[in-house]
């Protein structure tokens, strides 16, 4: 090229995972790779209704622009409905619409970041907050995560012997990408260590609501009486993707700058996809479509369990997700992640290796595996195709060793 | 706040204008001071329709993730109008969608500007590049500008002496906020430079399709030979904002970049608002309503005009447009525009203080005055209200003298 590019380029780089999902789109293929909602769960009928409904009714508002920190309504909604599912105390006047939860997370890095400031996060983490990050040039912290969220010890440790830290970024319910979720007294451990060490967290927790077993668990948001938490909520999985609305809850003082700083990435959210969001909630039961969507991904989740049980090879590890849409497997040490995929694309079926989502690399051995967007006929097939096609594997490097 | 922030937010700064526009919307208010679209002009019950078969046709896809780069068909649409209407000759895979012309401002800086970098700008420029650059901490080098254009041999003349310029920024079709257009001539120069010093183009052109007086001038994408050119272009002004779908034209090379940054920065523009868009240009002919908006506006900036030359004082100058949205009033050396809008807010008129407009400040004697959004009526009057204060302010300058 012969433009010079500033040198933050460097480090932004095709996801692999993105490119290796083109290749994934062809009809026959058995698709675990992906992250998308089942799109059978979307309310189109009672959607259009609504879209109708706000261009008959206020056609010239909805295609006008409207203000950069979202509609008023649709705030005031989306608080009341924080804190009666989230457990939260927010107001209209502490939400921001995003355009998308990935904008929330550009949005947080442009406005805690320097360049090598640390991020502290699980281990593994979103992939797509890591693409958010990059370009702001961090340090990655990974904390050691397990069943119940983060190792509070050693987050302990890192906040006391390292003094750049700027974020604590965490997925606390059902994670992208292992499916798990925080207990309760990490949560409350972390707020502790947040307001002791003055570092806020950012919650991103786009599947909170799609719990199908076990009991909901308070947000962080809910826990934090210091204004230390940045909660990410989104209608993208919890409705529909595609309109690109979600939105943000932080103090006053803090959402200011989310809003100064929206006015120069993108003005405002679409106005029309506000409001046609705010008709179907006035006029429809989002609850009852969650309620769908969780029966939904239940049966997935429990048919795809069962196949692994009944299936996978001893040494390959997973999770056990009660909610969300993706579940984790660890092949034994040593293994890896990229050969079986290779191994796989070639009889159909399809899945992310793992090493993606570690921001220091390494972890060649994982994978993510979504259930949300397959049949349970089909995910029965592909789990049967894919444990056969590790325990050759495994076999091999046995025999190999 | 007791959360630290990074260094570029001490320079994110809310905009007067803004909060200025906040007061203006009280019903009795004659505002010259915006920068909206005629709502009028929105063809409501056609993109209803439109909409409407969205939904019944592709209801899953419309409301799904879709791809960073933007619905394929809707980028072959675009390729084609510009080549039709702007004499370019761009393929679809040269098109990206944005959300938003603002969202391909913030783009451009992430991928061109490191800090202390210099964007050569004209002057007055677009407010809302400023607030989008801005936190990429580039120096502004604002480069004299008359009724063609930038003045070439100071341009020259900074390009040899600067070794960090990284990017030309331009509004060459009927500027925000002046009103001017470029010569075909200094477009011709401006590529010259731009492959002489090897320095990338950003051309922002919303206005480009809304010439009412005058014959079209080729735009600048249209003249580039070695891909020095990013192209801005929107439906904001032509169709309506609220949607929030623009688009950029570059290389493919280039192209790619952007489109890794939109991956990190809002995954993809609404699928649905582009499949509205393009339903739309299917099904109705979007050049017809561009007509009408051009006849409106014509209307309007000719009333504006006729009040001006009859009422403006001596020695006050201001622009005459041959399209676009808003005209540019100097007052004399010394007056302050900001005491002027202080008695016209009293009298229930409203305008924007030109100086907003100047990366490095000065210029407070300038205006910037919209015509589209309010009727003939109210523009007479108000520009007669306007004229009067002016009048009688000019005139205390010159008794205190």
């Amino acid at each position: 090229m012969n433009i010079k590019l500033a040198k933050r380029m460097e480090k932004i780089k095709a996801s692999e995972i993105r490119e290796l999902l083109k290749l994934t789109q062809h009809p026959e293929m058995i698709s675990f790779a992906g992250g998308l909602p089942a799109p059978e769960t979307f309310p189109v009928e009672d959607f259009q209704k609504a879209a109708d409904t706000v261009l008959t009714e206020q056609g010239q508002r909805a295609l006008q622009y409207s203000p950069t920190d979202g509609d008023k309504d649709l705030r005031a909604m989306i608080a009341k409905r924080m804190n009666s599912l989230r457990g939260t105390n927010v107001t209209p006047e502490e939400i921001l619409i995003t355009s998308g939860s990935q904008q929330g997370l550009d949005m947080s890095a442009k406005i805690l970041l320097d360049e090598g400031d640390v991020v502290l996060c699980e281990s593994p983490t979103y992939l797509g907050a890591i693409q958010a990050f990059v370009p702001y040039a961090p340090r990655f912290i990974e904390i050691s995560t397990d069943e119940q969220g983060m190792d509070m010890e050693e987050l302990e440790k890192v906040l006391s012997s390292e003094d750049r830290v700027r974020m604590i970024y965490v997925i606390p319910d059902f994670q992208n990408p292992s499916g798990r979720t925080w207990s309760l007294q990490r949560r409350q451990k972390l707020i502790e260590l947040a307001n002791r060490f003055k570092v806020p967290v950012l919650e991103d927790s786009p599947y909170g609501e799609l719990r199908f077993e076990g009991e909901d668990i308070p947000s962080i948001k809910s826990l934090d009486k210091e204004g230390m938490v940045i909660h990410l909520g989104t209608f993208s999985k919890i409705f529909c993707p595609g309109l690109r609305v979600a939105w943000l809850a932080a103090t006053p003082e803090l959402r200011r700058k989310y809003e100064l700083v929206k006015q120069g990435v993108d003005l405002h959210t679409s106005t029309i996809a506000q409001l046609d969001i705010l008709q179907y909630m006035k006029d429809h039961d989002l609850d009852e479509n969650i309620r769908g969507i969780r029966e939904l991904y239940r049966e997935r989740h429990d048919v795809m369990l069962k196949a692994m049980d009944e299936s996978m090879p001893e040494g390959v590890k997973y999770t056990r997700p009660q909610g969300g849409m993706f579940l984790w497997v660890e092949l034994p040490e040593g293994a890896e992640a990229r050969v079986v995929l290779e191994r796989c694309l070639k009889e159909k079926v399809a899945f992310v290796p793992g090493s993606s989502f570690y921001p220091n690399g390494g972890h060649e051995n994982t994978m993510r595996v979504n259930y949300s967007v397959s049949s349970p006929e089909r995910i029965r097939i592909g789990v049967e195709r894919m444990a056969r096609i590790i325990r050759a594997y495994l076999a091999e490097m046995v025999t190999i060793d």
